[in-house]
């Protein structure tokens, strides 16, 4: 197991806001990444569809041998994990939404949680459902307010992080958020960290973001401890990435480096071969 | 020939702006339209990918024994009209560019023609040359300026058509084509049509906006109408028109009638059935 890479894939390049966290969190771990680039996004496309591209996503790093598998995209982990955990044929497999839900219910204090996402994960009602079940594990009454913020994806992607039009859409989106004061706000889409300072600027200093890659980031690299303390892993000393993308679009290095905060990995093609059929 | 569709495919659904104008042109045609939802957007692609998927998108039309394919997406017509007249096996193929281009020469009185479309459409600059072809053929002397709009796609999917952010974010993309004076303005993304009122308003009166779908439709409906002259069409007079995509999303309904301007006809469900394979 110890040489083994973990999985990790997005819709796009938006989980390597979730590669970053794992570099800082668990250096030493070799990391094998698909983005679908040529399909993305998934959060405005139907659960069927998103469920059919994460079973693909997941089988396709299997054949890379990963020893785990870290779903680092929003929409898959709220209406697929389902799909990716069968997929994954009994290997670990982190999702975004129950770790995160989590932290969230341990750090709010008025027990007030936003959840901002895409379209799909809104709609999915994941964050709710494991905010509940949190909740009563942990003995403290919350309550949730949810708002999907489509254009937060393209905006991230554009690199209007401080743009004016940015804080406008963001002042419309989070607007009931803060009505309802929140004391805490998940970032439920691995996109918007590039988007903190904004988002952070609209809600005030009061209100603690929860950043969904970051939490997940933590869970992995406690989990490879407790594998270590077993004594079935041995860390690499300058582990080799992978990194896979079904599309290599024009902007890829520019709007991948601001995901990753660093330079990005060479790039591998994955070719999609595809053929249709017409459902009766 | 008569009783044949027109085949009409497009990235997602802003194709429905080009079938708006066919309802109006050739009302007696029946279409068949595809829009690849389930891979939607294109712009954002590189230029392999798109050609891949305009080939696999025609090919799906022809199986419907269509007798012409209208590309209702600028940037298939700005990166891979070869592979859509190679699928297409010497059907006529009607893009959006040229008849365009055409028009744009013959409607600028000072001769400088702005064009605003995704980043694969402008960085083809294909545009620009079918201008500069023109230019000699009508010889009128023509200049061109370009700028990719891309959050202009999400907004009109979002339907913020008269959003404040909207006001904004066409002042920052727009304000170089308006230092520049240009008279005429392509919206060169099918999408565009449904945020006209706020590219009006923030070009001002003098400047001519040109529609690429309604261009493009006219001319179908020109070539309809010399193939009549020549008594090889005969119209239908209740055409039953054919809608097909590759996923349904949530907001399917909402968004395809905001660009088809009228109830959209019930949606049948093509599969892309997937295989990878990792490049050399």
């Amino acid at each position: 197991m110890a040489d083994r890479p973990i999985g990790v894939f997005d819709s796009g390049i938006g989980g390597m806001t979730v590669v970053k966290e794992l570099f800082e969190m668990v250096p030493n771990e070799r990391i094998v990444y698909f983005g679908d680039t040529a399909r993305v996004p998934y959060g405005t496309k139907s659960v069927e569809t998103v469920r059919r591209y994460a079973r693909e996503d997941t089988e396709l790093l299997m054949s890379f041998g990963v020893k785990m598998i870290v779903a680092a995209c929003n929409t898959v982990s709220a209406t697929a994990l389902e799909e990716v955990e069968h997929a994954a044929n009994g290997l670990p497999v982190i999702g975004m939404i129950g770790p995160c839900a989590k932290e969230a219910v341990k750090v709010t204090r008025n027990g007030r949680i936003g959840i901002i996402g895409t379209e799909a994960t809104i709609a999915s009602g994941a964050y709710e459902k494991a905010i509940a079940e949190e909740s009563l594990i942990q003995e403290k009454l919350c309550e949730t307010l949810s708002k999907a913020c489509p254009l937060f994806v393209p905006l991230a992607e554009e690199g209007w992080t401080s743009h004016v039009a940015t804080e406008v859409i963001a002042e419309e989106y989070l607007r009931d958020l803060n009505v309802k004061e929140i004391d805490t706000l998940i970032l439920g889409c691995t996109h918007y960290p590039v988007l903190t300072d904004v988002i952070q600027r609209t809600m005030g200093p009061r209100v603690t973001l929860i950043n969904s890659g970051a939490v997940a980031a933590k869970l992995v690299a406690e989990m490879l401890e407790l594998e270590r303390t077993a004594g079935r892993q041995t860390p690499n000393e300058n582990p080799e990435h992978t990194l896979l993308v079904s599309d290599i679009p024009r902007k890829f290095q520019t709007v991948g480096e601001r995901f990753l905060g660093r330079a990005m990995p060479e790039a591998r093609h994955v070719v999609w071969k595809e053929s249709w059929t017409l459902e009766p």
